[in-house]
């Protein structure tokens, strides 16, 4: 037998050895609840705020500022319909590429009677600044733009995004326009390559999970910036600072405290690690593979995407086939169910149908070696082949 | 130094220990996302479906009645708001004794410009069908009562209440009403208790939770009676068949299939058992301290809970006394963190401020001995008596 080839991170990742150790005693000895009065109950209300410092303080935001949520989709439902929810006659631009979370949100915000814009991007799936700007009309209260991609990986300009807001608030200041403007993102995919410093991306909302990023599952955070007008969309005893009831769950924010900041931590090293196996295994498929092409951009791309598309390759078939000889990958996001419909993502950068579900995408993480990719550069070839006999 | 006795389980349990082991090896080999097309997928896929079939049956549903939330302050914001929002001109009708979770999505419901009815309770807390029944109106969409509540444990004649409301929907169904009627139940604190079967029940919605059960936090379900007309408060890549989207958390799955097999395996055996501690306690107290007495009816109450007020105490103040001598209580729900309110419970009973701010709320469990009670019993006159000369 093989090993076996892990190579869909972007879908979930391992808990870390040390999380899930530093989360062991809240899962076990300390299961008081935070709100209660006595002493143990101070322990792992402590444990709670130290996550939430933690967090804060690798973010750069204030402690105040950052809500504990179930988890990515749940932060960006309560950036999305928080925000508009509680401006009443607002609207929401965001982009095609988004996260089914920010589309599902925006399909709802329509059905409650809200405009929104959803603006289009190159045939790398590049977003074009001056679209985003012109969607922005003076109802728009939320502009939401995801930080990487999920399918692609293609890191969006967000601190541009965030530099052109400032002018266009001003600009409402100056003509006595009230409405707000914020701008939210989902780093979901971000954490583990890209500065999350929420002053460097400009952002007033961020979206964070600890699943794809070592950390447990069913966590997450909102960062919500100070004097950001927002309403919550889970209502109860109040926790969180009336923002998010329900009874805090302390391992997890320990371990997802933990998560956040070792992921920033190793951004700049895995980064430099995973981008040359990246590139190198891309060169060898395009090299080698005929009818192979790379779905996104080259350059704005996050260290661990790869996503390639072959002719004639139905893409379910061709994860099955590397699922025989070891290896884990996808052909769209896990996080769509819908399994009959292709890839809103490639769609969405022109690819035709056909084309959509010829698609692999393979996401790279902390386990993966240079190996790992050469074992599958080796076999892929032949795969290929065999797909295109069969198809 | 005492050991540490423990009763405030209302508010949080331990994680079973066996249940801690069979999470274990989803929290670290077996992280494959569940919606991925490998075998590892299919390996978690099987686990959270497995999960989904023991909770099926232990409570008597189908597993497609069965939706994974983050908990249950989650699964009641999903009842109310999913089946009143879905509900065009709609009502609600619940109680004024309901959780914080109940409360706040009626107050949200208000906000939103729908009609709700509160139904008082009787000295004791007891509900009078009737008066359930009379609020009603041909608008009405849903009835929210508690099976169990959290800080005085009585148990609320459910079963009744559904019959009820089947003569209702039959008077409808002939009148031509096109509303239909669904009854709600949030059994957060029942599960340990009172059995579940939700055609026993005649719930069409009902809320479990898997951190007061010996069960993972950040885990819950809502059953969903099949054809009910709910729509979802939490958007995205469409998991569990569409209504409630984000990445499954198989680790909490499984553990709360787990809790909740076992809370109802053991109900019958520990309702006994701790019946006879509580009601020896209670008899104790009120005969060995003056001006004490028993919040919430005597009979219809759940076997783990005693809420007691003693005249000219600080409610507060004796929870940290007894937190001192290794006790740890309660003094109301840690699940509302607005602490300078008194609890809403004991003034929906006709407690005065003073006499709900006195009050100490003591819930027992797995772990409670009658060596704990005693304990307890013989140091509660004392402290009392000081704290009484501190008023």
């Amino acid at each position: 037998m093989n090993k076996l080839i892990y190579l869909d991170h972007a879908a979930a990742t391992p808990l870390d050895t040390a999380i899930k150790l530093a989360m062991e005693p809240y899962l076990s000895d300390n299961y008081a609840n935070p709100s209660s009065l006595y002493a143990a109950a101070r322990l792992t209300k402590k444990a709670l705020e130290g996550a939430r410092e933690s967090i804060a303080g690798t973010i750069g935001a204030k402690t105040s500022e950052i809500v504990f949520t179930s988890g990515a989709t749940e932060s960006v439902n309560m950036a999305l319909l928080g925000v508009v929810r509680s401006h009443p006659g607002s609207s929401l631009v965001t982009q095609v590429l988004e996260h089914d979370a920010v589309l599902g949100c925006r399909d709802q915000l329509v059905a409650e009677g809200y405009h929104v814009e959803t603006v289009g991007v190159s045939p790398t799936g590049l977003i074009n600044i001056r679209d985003i700007i012109d969607a922005i009309s003076d109802s728009t209260v939320l502009v939401s733009v995801m930080l990487v991609n999920n399918e692609i990986g293609i890191i969006n300009p967000i601190g541009e995004i965030a530099k052109q807001i400032k002018l266009i608030r001003q600009d409402r200041l100056a003509r006595g326009v009230d409405m707000p403007l914020y701008l939210h993102t989902d780093a979901s995919q971000a954490t583990n390559y890209v500065d999350l410093s929420v002053s460097r991306l400009g952002v007033d909302l961020m979206s964070l999970n600890g699943s794809k990023i070592y950390g447990p599952r069913s966590s997450g955070i909102l960062y919500i910036k100070y004097q950001t007008k927002i309403s919550p969309i889970i209502f109860g005893g109040g926790q969180e600072r009336g923002r998010r009831s329900g009874t805090e769950d302390v391992a997890a924010a320990v371990g997802l405290g933990m998560a956040i900041k070792k992921s920033q931590d190793l951004k700049h090293e895995e980064s430099r690690r995973l981008t040359i196996l990246r590139d190198n295994f891309i060169a060898q498929i395009l090299k080698t593979i005929p009818g192979s092409s790379l779905n996104g951009d080259k350059k704005n791309r996050v260290a661990n995407n790869i996503n390639l598309s072959f002719d004639r390759v139905d893409g379910e078939t061709l994860i099955l086939y590397l699922d025989k000889i070891g290896v884990n990958a996808a052909t769209g996001s896990a996080c769509s169910t819908n399994d009959q419909a292709p890839s809103h993502v490639l769609l969405g950068i022109g690819l035709s149908e056909s084309a959509a579900r010829s698609s692999l995408r393979l996401t790279l993480g902390r386990s993966t070696t240079q190996e790992d990719l050469d074992f599958l550069a080796e076999k892929l070839p032949a795969i290929i082949s065999r797909l295109r006999e069969l198809y």
